[in-house]
């Protein structure tokens, strides 16, 4: 299997990304490789530091860099020789012996739109989505899409449920996971027209395990294993929890400190359980999904641990052919409800 | 002063209603009165049961309910006899002698709908929209909409902005609120054609302490006084929130457990002083903002205290004069941004 690792995104670039890269040579089979894009100095004289000297590492070099905050879909024509965009291109249509998986922890928009752009869609596909797991309090949860997509229509929700439930199932073994839509209430008639849309579809759709709406305060009860929302919305989700959960912690070791030092040292293996169970470092990163090849985006804050995880993970969806799964679906439940 | 209260609504209805009724009579002034419509023989006995008997208290009796699943709109067709409907009714401008606050913690679709059908609108406003106030880490953030106005148009979620300043100011006596928009990155181009419109109606709006975006990772982080986000995305945070903030505590309290049991006492103070300053039951509900009276809306979960803050609550709306407000201020920006 080959990799092309974007080596400058994200915000402890590209030390972390780099030491990730290290730390996955273990898990990697003798024939995989791994191609590190990026700044090649830098590369050179991380792999002389860690005494890295292993002939499945190869460099790509990049001579630009697409910032966080740079516009995604400007900054991924205006900067052709940035990681990014020479990532997404060893994994397209037009290279020669093209990469199977490629993982940023880079500007989400960048990647979409880059990968959007070379990798193209699987047949069938309207529109990628994110699918991420959130490391809820009865187990993860799907969530897609988180961002791929602000304002989507009603068949690229529906098609968002068809593929993570084909996501879950090989990455998580789950064998008919159960779909819900994110709503403001759990009546029939809540909602936008694109929610309710969808809704209609899903019910039009065989063999899919559809079980209506959920609100958001179920959100973190593993009601379903693949909850469908907007990317507006499912970013809101995901950076709001992220937030608040840390906003909670804060909170109480401040308050826990007012306290008495005892309690502090007491407190500490509990938030560390706490965190081991919902560490969502442990996932790696979020695959966007529909487009023709396997493209693994990391949260910005991605630590080694990160990037290994997402290398161990995208390994078994290409090995376990998620595309290949999504392509056959499509074609029969498009069918179904008339969204060839 | 008068209110009018629906003692049906809510999921301890009738009781807790009547309890917090009766607790907020030492907040009223002598010559307020409060209006309890609901089942008169229940609302009778608690009064016997409590040994209440103050004469700026009285009765109108409700015959039928709007349940919390009920369809919002259908069912205060169909219920003419219902404690929100007769609610309503008094506070419309077909009443002989109209009271000037409602209060309700029933079905929230049905208490928009029965205000809006009964109320009407202020001049000026386009769109009534729920504003809610969020206990963050950093003091209270107001949010509009929460819930009234799931797929709103770009002026509305300007007028959501004008309006919830206006609120933020009379209630919290913030002079010159800032307001953000939730987004999904800070940038220019992100998010929808409906989010950017808004955005350009800020910048044409004299006055306004608008400071752009926020992302949901800054909710409570008390970056901007008011935040502005559609009904669909607004309820699923309140609710999201509330869902994390419990599953949190749940997880910390069930890991302590299992650690020791002189943990458990020790962190007891902690919890309390957290729930303390982060208490919703402290600002008791959220007005329905753009509505001719004055509107609130409790939590479904309200308890005695929540109603009796509700009702201290919104005598200072209408003390300060908040819609006389708001129907001012809306006739200079609507001018300006051609949005009359």
């Amino acid at each position: 299997m080959r990799f092309a690792l974007d080596v400058m995104g994200g915000d402890h670039a590209p030390h972390e990304i780099l030491k990730g890269a290290f730390m996955s040579l273990d898990l990697l089979a003798p024939d995989d490789e791994l191609v590190l894009v990026g700044d090649e100095q830098a590369i050179t004289q991380d792999m002389k530091d860690n005494g890295i000297d292993d002939a499945r590492l190869s460099i790509v070099a990049s001579s630009d860099d697409i910032r966080m905050d740079d516009p995604p879909i400007d900054s991924v024509r205006a900067k052709p020789n940035s990681s990014i965009v020479k990532m997404a291109r060893m994994a397209g249509r037009k290279a020669e012996n093209p990469v199977d998986i490629i993982i940023s922890a880079g500007n989400t928009g960048a990647c979409v739109s880059a990968a959007q752009m070379h990798l193209r869609r699987l047949p069938g596909v309207h529109r990628p989505g994110i699918a991420v797991c959130l490391p809820t309090f009865g187990g993860p949860v799907v969530i897609c899409d988180i961002g791929a997509n602000p304002d989507p229509k009603a068949h690229h929700l529906w098609q968002y449920g068809i593929m993570a439930a084909a996501y879950c199932r090989e990455m998580f073994g789950v064998e008919n996971p159960t779909i819900a839509q994110l709503n403001i209430g759990g009546e029939e008639m809540k909602g936008t027209d694109i929610v309710r849309g969808a809704r209609e579809y899903f019910q039009q759709t065989e063999g899919v395990n559809y079980i209506g709406y959920i609100e958001g305060r179920e959100m973190f009860d593993h009601v379903a294993d693949v909850v469908v929302t907007d990317g507006f919305v499912g970013n809101v989700v995901i950076k709001l929890s992220e937030g608040l959960a840390s906003g909670i912690f804060k909170s109480i070791s401040h308050e826990i400190g007012k306290q008495s030092a005892d309690l502090v040292d007491a407190f500490k293996p509990v938030i560390k359980s706490i965190y081991a169970r919902h560490d969502y470092h442990e996932q790696g990163g979020a695959p966007l999904l529909g487009v023709n090849g396997t493209c693994i985006i990391c949260h910005g804050s991605s630590e080694a641990y990160t990037i290994s995880s997402a290398i161990r993970n995208s390994r078994i969806l290409v090995k376990n052919k998620l595309n290949e799964g999504i392509v056959s679906r499509l074609a029969t439940v498009n069918q179904q409800v008339g969204a060839g």
